[in-house]
């Protein structure tokens, strides 16, 4: 059976182990199985706790065949840094790369909307630190975006935002999907 | 010789290519070669621009033995986006990873400047949103960090922040020792 990690800030939320269980039964729905880090199963104050975890979660990665990244964006412009690192890490181990983002805007927009842009002297697109704003119409940073062309299944988002972008899940459930399919084709 | 991918926002500075060649002076004269992004090189207007500069990235990290990440907080309390990617994709692929942070805050401080932080009922430490603030006393999302501390050596950060976070390079120079030092090494 097709065993995907599923990634993403969810682990942060108040309900976090609740929100594993249904991403982990639409992963059953569809008939492959979904990894959810056990963040929540760790003692948090016990020493070497975030050593636990990182140990955990690379072993659930080894395991698994396939990711699914929530890379809705996560306190500011871009996905969250653990679920982009993890991102990374299946696409060099060759594993078969997915992700879903609640926040259809495009990058340019979603920094246009948090800082003051601006248009340079040498035409570059700039924040107020004069660094340049990525303007390729992308969702997120180009290296995320373009690594699931390459190593998987374009982006999936909404045509507009969902009411509750941490809780909906049916960005999520169209990812699952085109993973159950990629698992059922004869060339994989 | 050791070939180092330098990966960092620098590529989205004003005067990029100049600070790619002195990240590359400087490893030349630890005796190490660096590979830096040569976005720059790429007409930006051109279509395909983006997937282009993704495919050149990636060739050159698969070219290195080793990656020097900048993480230094970008946009937000996290490293760039694209930078972690890199990382992620380097530790997927078993490669050397070394990175540094200008900035030596945690990343349980940096939020704390960002936003209004507070105990839930639950104990947890928390956003406006509800979500948790990592607080391991970290400087960053435990992902990156205990990558570096598992896959090649712990984050190096400055015990003051430099005047310029963004130009200083004294704390990547003490990662291209490192890098140096490894390759030098009779068991590496």
């Amino acid at each position: 059976m097709t065993t995907i990690y599923l990634a993403g800030p969810d682990v942060f939320l108040p309900e976090a182990v609740e929100i594993g269980r249904r991403k982990a039964a639409i992963c059953a729905a569809h008939g492959v199985s979904g990894l959810y880090p056990l963040d929540n199963a760790v003692d948090l104050s016990a020493a070497g706790a975030s050593m636990t975890i990182f140990k955990g979660n690379q072993a659930m990665m080894d395991e698994a065949c396939a990711i699914i990244a929530n890379l809705t964006p996560f306190r500011g412009p871009s996905a969250d840094a653990g679920t982009v690192y993890e991102l990374g890490y299946m696409a060099g181990r060759g594993k078969l790369c997915l992700a879903y983002s609640n926040d259809p805007a495009s990058y340019r927009a979603r920094v246009a909307r948090l800082y003051d842009v601006a248009t340079a002297a040498d035409g570059r697109l700039i924040d107020p630190e004069g660094m340049t704003v990525e303007d390729f119409g992308l969702s997120d940073n180009l290296m995320m975006i373009h690594a699931l062309d390459l190593h998987g299944c374009p982006l999936v988002t909404p045509r507009e935002a969902p009411a509750d972008i941490w809780r909906d899940l049916a960005a999520f459930e169209a990812c699952v999907r085109l993973a159950a399919g990629r698992a059922a084709a004869p060339s994989s």
